[in-house]
């Protein structure tokens, strides 16, 4: 028997004709698949709109509260696709995260799946029904509605495929699949045919929007093949699967950029153990996510630690970067949201070096300076000024012939 | 300990500024309340922009999705509530109906309560926060999530204050109480300040907008004291009471009409027993209320049968009725959606016979003709033309003397 999660976004169901569209969609897999489980996020711009009504009824609306608030967008979107559904003749059923039992730590709007039921799905499947769940929420053991964070409900597919055993996952959404680089902004930009999910984890992490790490993670951990396609024509996508199933390895993939990060810096910390605990301690419990940290050499016992988050958390940072400066006597914190994160993604770059030279190199000819380095096996970030963002991504895209396929 | 259930309907929380304007009122019963609990509807047009989407979705969405998808009105608002009341420094906590465990039946659309579990809104309550509840929904003991059909927020609101306890609960509205007869269609109709349960629930079932029966009856079989009053503006509105606690009674309190009924007629049906349990038991299966019933005398063994359902069921009717009226060898079916129903209320009327008879003259007397009549003890109910409606009301409300205070 086949079983296939299918995962549509926000701009897949995002009016009345593109419920219908979906649902045609699913009621033509459904004739080649046995078991077709639908994962939805939330129409269009509903998310957008019920954030905008909670900012205008508090400044800081309880986390709590605002998942209360945002999980009803999904909620919408499910009910509206299993009535499309059975208008179109198939027996459907939708689901919230809660009925699945999608069971979450209590990290309210970016919460962690801990434990997936798949009981109540695999009864609804057994009885012919196509089972729609609402994505992008879950229930922690108390019973209190959590969300996983944007881009979420890729994380509820890839979670519900892993506990259904599914033959994979397919992830619906307005491109084509995963190109070499943003073709935005670069217009010969290649749409890969396959990737590894190591080397997709690296490009969600570093700003490729078209899935959400966590759930690459999950899908690599779980080695739940997944596709990226789109929702509105026909085509293969790209394949995400683990990285011995990929013969020719390309050196470089893929250029990457993020421009919603800032930089944090806070000057003049006492350079002795467990500063940078604290610090980076407290904010994991304020729940930010901390990407590259720099800390410069001492001085005179004294050092600089830079790191960068979301733009997003800056206001939280501020305030526990603040009193931590405070405590610790620091000499004062820095705050810069005008930078460009740039990185280069390639599982070749284990076995070839001088990946990173010829990216500094590119950089420089380009008159573009690098204010942070973060390097991994298959990666390499450089933070620049966010004017010279475009740029940096271009001229990579070029020094490294990405437009060519190398298979 | 004093403890008040306030329910807030959807033209209360009708944009974000009105949401403020409810936390603020909330927020100041909290100084004279030890313990507040806060009952809410979908923001004003949300229901009608819901079921808008789904009507595009689908021409007859099934009853569960239609749950699914109504049941976030209420969520979006209370979390909205929820922050507003943060925001004016309170500390607050919404529940949805599967949180506080209202556990209804599975009449999906029109659930009925079957129990109300208040160990968890007692243990907020503890903790000084004030909880909002989402009104108008509830979840099978299956985790179905269910509706309680129009107005059922009034509902939530009494069986939470009568599983709680409550001194009493306030149903705050876009009116100031209850009036002698519709403020749009009287000019001079007059606010009552006392009725009783079983006159309010009269006037409920017959069309009075400002209360739904369901929640009359909870709020009587309970002995919960039930206010309505404006939510714009301060004042007494009008007290919902047992009946020994009135020593006037007015032998006519008000003159409701309705104006959303059809009339159905399934003509030359075979007079015979089990005919009428069949046809009703149907539609009771099909989850349609059904209000008058009228069989004619019988002639050759046969019989019309009239009664009068909603306007918004009646093509379920048609379908139920149709396929009776098939199987009984019935002559045919008729549906009359310009009817209006206008019915007289009051709790005197047990002791004053001679009411009946001046409703029927007074009809009369203005050229209406009445199609059908029901009576209960302290109620009459007449269907006229749609036509005529409005003047029916107004002219049994000058000729009983309802603008004068009898007390």
């Amino acid at each position: 028997m086949s079983l296939v999660v299918q995962k549509f976004g926000g701009t897949s169901v995002g009016d009345v004709e593109k419920i219908k569209n979906v649902a045609r969609r699913v009621a033509a897999s459904k004739k080649r698949i046995d078991h077709v489980v639908v994962v939805v996020s939330a129409l269009g711009d509903t998310t957008d709109r019920l954030l905008d009504l909670a900012g205008r009824v508090s400044a800081s609306p309880p986390e709590r509260e605002m998942d209360m608030l945002l999980s009803t967008g999904e909620q919408v979107s499910m009910a509206l696709l299993a009535m499309a559904l059975e208008e179109l003749g198939l027996d459907a059923v939708s689901m919230t995260g809660q009925q699945v039992e999608i069971l979450t730590d209590t990290g309210h709007t970016k919460a962690k799946i801990r434990h997936v039921g798949a009981d109540r799905v695999i009864q609804e499947l057994r009885k012919g029904r196509v089972v729609v769940v609402a994505g992008f929420q879950g229930v922690t053991s108390e019973g209190e509605i959590t969300t996983l964070g944007r881009g979420g409900s890729d994380t509820t597919a890839v979670a519900l495929a892993a506990a259904l055993h599914a033959d994979c996952c397919e992830i619906y959404t307005d491109v084509d699949g995963v190109f070499t680089a943003d073709p935005r902004l670069v217009a010969d930009a290649r749409k890969l045919a396959r990737i590894s999910f190591h080397e997709m984890l690296e490009m969600a992490v570093t700003g490729a929007r078209v899935l959400q790490s966590r759930s690459v993670e999950y899908a690599r951990n779980y080695n739940v093949p997944l596709v990226v396609r789109s929702s509105f024509h026909e085509g293969e996508g790209t394949w995400i699967v683990s990285e011995d199933e990929i013969m020719e390895k390309a050196i470089v993939s893929a250029v990457t950029h993020d421009f919603d990060e800032a930089k944090v810096t806070v000057m003049g910390v006492p350079d002795r153990p467990g500063v940078a605990a604290g610090l980076f301690g407290s904010l994991a419990e304020a729940n930010v996510n901390v990407d590259m940290i720099i800390q410069n050499v001492s001085e005179k016992a004294r050092t600089d630690i830079s790191f960068t988050v979301s733009k997003s958390d800056l206001d939280k940072v501020r305030t526990v970067a603040g009193r931590l400066a405070d405590e610790l006597g620091a000499a004062g914190t820095d705050f810069d949201s005008e930078i460009a994160k740039v990185s280069l993604i390639g599982a070749g770059m284990r076995t070839h070096p001088g990946i990173a030279a010829g990216m500094f190199r590119t950089l420089a000819d380009n008159d573009i300076n690098i204010e942070m380095i973060s390097t991994s096996p298959i990666k390499i970030s450089c933070v620049v000024r966010r004017a010279d963002g475009e740029n940096a991504v271009r001229a990579l895209h070029e020094h490294f012939h990405l437009e060519v396929e190398t298979e």
